[in-house]
């Protein structure tokens, strides 16, 4: 309901005539959520919300837009798919691209050094929208981050057991989570002598091999980015291993690796890391994957990524949603481009509730999804009786039972009032006739097929036991 | 935590010397909401969704930017405050300036016909701010919709009563909700003399009654828009009456009133009204107004608008959040518009959220509202324990306990550990030093004011009687 709507001049009548060669439809890359839609949706936040909650996380809200200069600068040759805002005579703004910038923003603004924070939000992305598979312009980021200076892997190791927690309320399938350190990358480059102004290049080749093969890889990077072929044939070696808590030791013991600072710094991070997983039970469902490079620049630590391997459910024959549903690591050098001198250290998760809603709405029948609440339906027979329904329905709310009615004094067939509860998914009808007005009583019939053969399929009671009936019918 | 964040070139160290000079600030009109305002504003929406779900509502989702089109020829003047997205190349596409129109666009798109929905999400007006007044650039709005053919007022009754229970559990303080006919004014000003086309600029001055006395609104209505002074008195007569049932006996035996079919045709509906209005309860809240007039052109039917008489509390002495919380009416022809030939009627309400929550957090000290979930703080004495204290966050986020324990291996001062306690309202700490290690057991203790000079402050038990103890006091 709009509070300020104004039509200039002439009727409305006369609007429609002219404007209804509108095209009706919701801009490119963007999309209406129905009913169903939106309970699948409300479901997954509402299991992610519980588990940030579980770990003391608070929320914050940040405006949709910032201004433009904050968003310049940190996205690189992504920064093309950032929405401007027409500069209507003030300040130049853009729709957020992420959560992470505008959080950043927050921190260094506000001069907070330590935050356990979530945010679920739409963020936007002049992207070619790929809508089938679910790659749209306006979508959802569902972020957790924890800022502020703390002992090693403390909060890395808390960041990976929500996104254990998260995938596992969720019910994805099983997943894995890949773990692998930025100095550990660095420091494997450096030994396998990629030049240092080519680490970032190789890193995203390297990123690239959960899609292409060695060879594919290998090619980019000699072919492409000039690599010498002795070079990322030693990265071929490293690249393939992985394992738990025991490729530490295989690698310390590499005297070659461990040769480099940078990959030492790495190893004992992981060491300390994958010990409090083992405390945190995490551990079971991580692979410490040297394969793993994430092709953001901004990594400074742990890197992690959670694939889901199988889906418990399949469609038309297909395996849905399978791939990345999670990711994340440390950043400890992002706020500090806001804040100046001031460096806050981050670490923080992202799931993929685009891809994770996809995966979940393809394992639902749409005619299964109930999409509202109601719990009782007030149904009328013959003269309607409109007015006692609307005195039911107002002793229901009154006791926070969740009841709907037919908006018309004579709602007609019976069979049509029934029809609402089926389509509705609503399990109970409260029934009342000539004979139950006269007598003060209503029936109330359990609305489910189950119940349909069941000899307590309906009770007939007073009026004034009406809400007591309902709930323990509602709770039995 | 941003999943695709690029830095073109350079370290971040680099970057963030290019760009200290930054002003970090949000955009004019628009605010970060921290922890505390984010508690209080999710305490809002979630009283108000339980109302919305108790009478079967479903919510859908649509884009914050439409097409240029959908907007235009819906605002009158106000179109000058539409934020438009640049022109990349592409559709021309603007912020959504209501939640209504895109309702409407909903409707007609999908063919919908029939639909209770509610929709809660943020608007934009390129409105000079007031943000010491809470006029906000980017801020929330709450409707509720009911759209569909029904009969005579069973719809809009329930939109009120909708509206009504939503200030009551708000306890936004004693409320009067004014309710007046579209067609009861019209015939009013056809009986008192006003040229029809003058009917909406005088129901925009009718409408000032509430903010100006009624001798500057006959000025108005007299001196800028013209009207001759006796048409003016005589609707200065009609202005004054408000009342209840007996106003429709009253308005009926006015043989000069009921002389004009709008007229009657809008006493017979606020009579229905005002009946079902009693059956669901809601008739002692209830003013019928002659003076109520609501500016906008798209009402067709009853309006209404809820007012706060009395404030509950009172800051720095002075009375806070007096006025309209909650507006809404009747609005059959707006879909029409977007859907060409298909009427469909609508009713609706909205409620004024950001109102609602400038009032709420001014009663509330932010000392005392907590913004996380936290119950427990695993707290380790001397050495630290860190990995004892882990191992105890498991074995409590498995029983989903919401627990927290500082990121440090030696937390150092086991008052800093408290503080945090306090600080956050976490009411239960569970302490660990050498002893408790040893002898595989944990300290409980209740951190509350209340519970300090409580015999059973404190409790020792075995680790394995953990979670049933901490549920234990927790429920207490």
């Amino acid at each position: 309901e709009a509070a300020d709507i104004t039509i200039l001049g002439g009727s409305l009548a006369e609007k429609a005539e002219e404007v209804k060669s509108f095209t009706l439809k919701t801009p490119k890359g963007t999309k209406d959520y129905d009913q169903k839609d939106m309970a699948i949706r409300e479901e997954i936040f509402s299991k992610i919300t519980a588990v940030f909650k579980r770990h003391g996380a608070i929320t914050i809200d940040t405006p949709v837009f910032e201004l433009k200069d904050i968003l310049l600068g940190k996205y690189g040759e992504d920064t093309k798919l950032i929405y401007d805002l027409e500069d209507q005579g003030g300040e130049k703004c853009s729709l957020r691209y992420d959560l992470t910038v505008p959080f950043a923003r927050y921190l260094a603004q506000n001069g907070v050094s330590n935050l356990k924070r979530y945010h679920i939000a739409k963020v936007y992305r002049r992207d070619q929208p790929a809508m089938d598979r679910g790659r749209m312009r306006e979508f959802y980021q569902c972020d957790f981050d924890i800022a502020g200076v703390y002992d090693p892997m403390v909060a890395d190791a808390e960041a990976l057991r929500v996104m254990s927690e998260i995938l596992t309320a969720l019910d994805v399938g099983n997943f894995t989570i890949k773990i692998n350190h930025r100095k550990i990358l660095d420091g494997m480059f450096e030994v396998c002598g990629v030049p240092a102004d080519k680490f970032r290049t190789i890193s995203s080749a390297v990123d690239k091999l959960d899609k292409m093969s060695w060879a594919d890889v290998k090619k980019e990077m000699v072919g492409e980015k000039g690599l010498a072929e002795d070079v990322a044939d030693r990265i071929g070696e490293y690249v393939k291993l992985k394992g738990s808590k025991e490729l530490c030791d295989k690698l310390d013991a590499d005297s070659k690796l461990s040769g480099s600072k940078s990959a030492r710094e790495g190893i004992e991070d992981m060491r300390v890391l994958l010990r409090y997983l083992e405390i945190f039970e995490v551990l079971p469902q991580v692979s410490f994957d040297l394969s793993l490079a994430r092709g953001l620049d901004y990594y400074t630590g742990v890197i992690y990524e959670a694939v889901v391997s199988s889906s418990p459910s399949v469609q038309n024959g297909e395996q849905v949603g399978v791939g990345s549903v999670a990711a994340g690591g440390r950043y400890d050098e992002l706020v500090g481009m806001f804040s100046g001198n001031k460096k806050i250290p981050c670490v923080g998760i992202s799931i993929g509730v685009e891809r994770v809603f996809a995966l979940l709405s393809a394992r639902r029948a749409r005619s299964e999804i109930k999409a509202n609440a109601t719990e009782v339906y007030v149904i009328g027979l013959g003269e309607g009786f409109l007015e006692e329904r609307m005195a039911i329905c107002s002793q229901l709310w009154n006791a926070d039972i969740k009841a709907e009615y037919m908006f018309k004094r004579k709602p007609g067939n019976l069979n049509r009032q029934f029809e609402v509860c089926d389509k509705e998914q609503i399990p109970l009808a409260v029934i009342i006739g000539k004979q139950e007005v006269e007598a003060g009583v209503v029936k109330i019939r359990k609305m489910s097929k189950e119940a349909a053969d069941s000899a307590e399929k309906e009770v007939t009671v007073d009026r004034k036991d009406l809400v007591e009936t309902v709930r323990n019918m509602l709770s039995a």
